[in-house]
């Protein structure tokens, strides 16, 4: 798959919650997912991403997303998503955008970073 | 200023090869500035900038750039250049896409981080 075809079919599943798919099908074992702060600031390979997974979903309820078309530059491609949740701890509802930016190798993701605001700063 | 006026003004100066006038006005004292790998990997502050922009300078010929609209996520945003250069040292020609993620605090860009493929890949 090109980058385009991954980052529209990535795009695809998030819209349609189908992230898991995403994960078997698009992503490389050798993944590695940056976020800006802890906890799982990087996480590695699947079961990284496993463990990152279980965290938000024991710490976040989703109302509802929106995820852009992707924006792409060779092997890298760029996606904003707007987020409404619920901290589960707290109760707060908020929403928010992020960008993530992925870099395809071999035709899978195996690099992700996201970039939002931090709420302390 | 909000990160959408930010994003278009970096965007008009750099698509008007103004990049000195951006960095006077759009960048904090306080810049973070990250490429994908040394030289020149991480530098901080105006005086970062400008001995990167030196060491670019040295070593490439720039031919042309192409700068895409941004896309803003609460305060960041990204944004995709095209550029078609001439590496000096060896003198070969290339054309590549790269994609810029900018966070911006009180008004100003105080990180950036950029992502291309690197040769050795």
């Amino acid at each position: 798959m090109t980058t385009k075809e991954v980052a529209d079919q990535l795009v695809a599943y998030c819209r349609n919650q189908q992230e898991e798919k995403a994960y078997q099908e698009l992503y490389s074992s050798n993944i590695t997912s940056i976020e800006m702060s802890e906890p799982m600031k990087e996480v590695h390979g699947m079961e990284g991403l496993q463990k990152k997974g279980q965290w938000w979903e024991e710490n976040f309820e989703v109302h509802g997303t929106k995820v852009s078309d992707p924006m792409v530059a060779d092997n890298h491609f760029a996606v904003t998503f707007w987020m409404d949740t619920t901290h589960k701890p707290s109760g707060q509802r908020s929403q928010m955008n992020e960008i993530g930016v992925y870099q395809v190798k071999d035709g899978k993701i195996w690099r992700e970073q996201f970039f939002y605001d931090k709420g302390e700063e």
